[in-house]
C-alpha cells in the first residue's frame, strides 16, 4: 500500500556474519551439480585409557574433492568421577548437545542474515534427559540415549518475538543434527 | 574339560583403567534407587559472530544431586571455508561423530574390563555420509542430517578376532549415542 520513496537511502546490509549471498549462490551451483553436495564427515578415536578417548577431526570430502579444515580439531572425551572415570573430558552424550546447540545456532544466524534481521545476541541452553538404567543393563525396557532434549533460545534481535519464533523453527527445520537426532540414521559398526 | 590347577596363580587383573566394580556396584545399588539413575546432561551455547558458536560444558544433574565436571569444557563450532564461513572450529555434525566414537570406545574399554580382556590400542574411524542438498533447501526428498555413518575400529587386544567382535557388538548394545543417533529422540525447541 505505501508507495516506494524513491529518496529513500537503501536499508543498510545486517551484519551477522553470515555470507548468505555465497550460500545462494552454492544452492544454485548444486542444484545442476547434485554429485558436488555428497558429503562425507569424517573424526577418528584413539582410547587413551579407562573411558578416556581423544578425537580428532581435519579431512573430509565434498564438492567432488578432498577437503581439509585449517586445523585439526581435537576432543577428549570420558565419563565423570561419579562414575569412577577421571573426568578428562566432557560425555560422549554432552558432545551430542554440542552438536545440536551449534547447528541450530548457525542456522539462526544464517536465517536472520537471509530475512534481514540483525542478531545482537543469541544464547540457548540444552538438557537431555537420561535413565542410565539404559546404560547400565538393569532395565531392557530403558532405552540407552536421551528420553527428551529440550532446547531454549533466549535471541536479542531487531525483530519481534513472532519473527525470532520464526527464525528458530527454520534453522531447526533445515538442521542437519537435529535431523540426525529425531530421525533414525543407519550407523554400521564394523572391525577391521 | 581341563581341570583346575590348584597350584595355579591367580589370573592378573586385566589393566584397562576402566573401574568395573565400581560400576558393578553401581548397577546393584540403582536397581534399588531407580530415581537417582535420572541424569540431566546440560550444554550453553552463545553465538559469536556468523556460524561461530562457542558451547559449554560444566553442570549436570544425577545421583539425586547437583554435579559438577572438574573443569569446564569449551567448544568453538563453525562451518569450513568452502562454505563461505571462518573456520573456527568442527562443523556440529562432526561433533556427533565424536560423541559416536567417544562412546563407542568408552563402551569397548569397559566391556573388555569386565571380560578380563587386555586392550593394547583400540582405534576407529568414523565416515558419515550427507547430501547437503538437504540443509540447502534445494530438494525435499533429501534428508539434512547423515544418510549414513560407517565405524570401522581397529583394535589390538589380548583376545581372539571373533572376542574382539563381540567386545564391539557388546558396547554397541550399550552405547547411549549409538541410541540416539540410531533411534529416534524427542528434542522440543523453545523461545523463552
Amino acid at each position: 500500500m505505501a508507495e516506494k520513496k524513491p529518496d529513500k537511502k537503501p536499508e543498510p546490509k545486517r551484519k551477522n556474519g553470515v555470507n548468505v549471498d555465497a550460500l545462494l549462490a552454492a544452492r544454485e551451483a548444486l542444484k545442476k551439480a547434485p554429485q558436488a553436495a555428497k558429503f562425507n564427515w569424517r573424526a577418528a578415536c584413539k582410547w587413551q585409557n579407562g573411558t578416556h578417548s581423544r578425537t580428532k577431526v581435519k579431512g573430509f570430502h565434498g564438492l567432488m574433492e578432498e577437503q581439509n579444515h585449517k586445523t585439526e580439531f581435537s576432543f577428549d572425551a570420558d565419563h565423570p568421577e561419579i562414575f569412577a572415570s577421571e573426568d578428562l573430558g566432557a560425555t560422549p552424550v554432552e558432545y551430542v548437545l554440542v552438536g545440536l546447540a551449534s547447528c541450530l545456532t548457525a542456522g539462526v544466524a544464517a536465517v536472520a542474515q537471509n530475512r534481514g534481521i540483525q542478531l545482537r545476541s543469541v544464547e540457548s541452553q540444552l538438557e537431555g534427559k537420561m535413565d542410565i538404567r539404559g546404560i547400565l543393563g538393569i532395565d531392557s525396557d530403558v532405552r540407552n540415549g536421551y528420553d527428551d532434549i529440550k532446547v531454549t533460545f533466549k535471541i536479542d534481535a531487531d525483530a519481534s518475538k513472532k519473527e525470532i519464533e520464526a527464525l528458530v523453527a527454520q534453522s531447526q527445520k533445515r538442521s542437519a543434527v537435529y535431523d540426525v537426532i529425531t530421525n533414525p540414521v543407519n550407523v554400521t559398526v564394523e572391525v577391521a
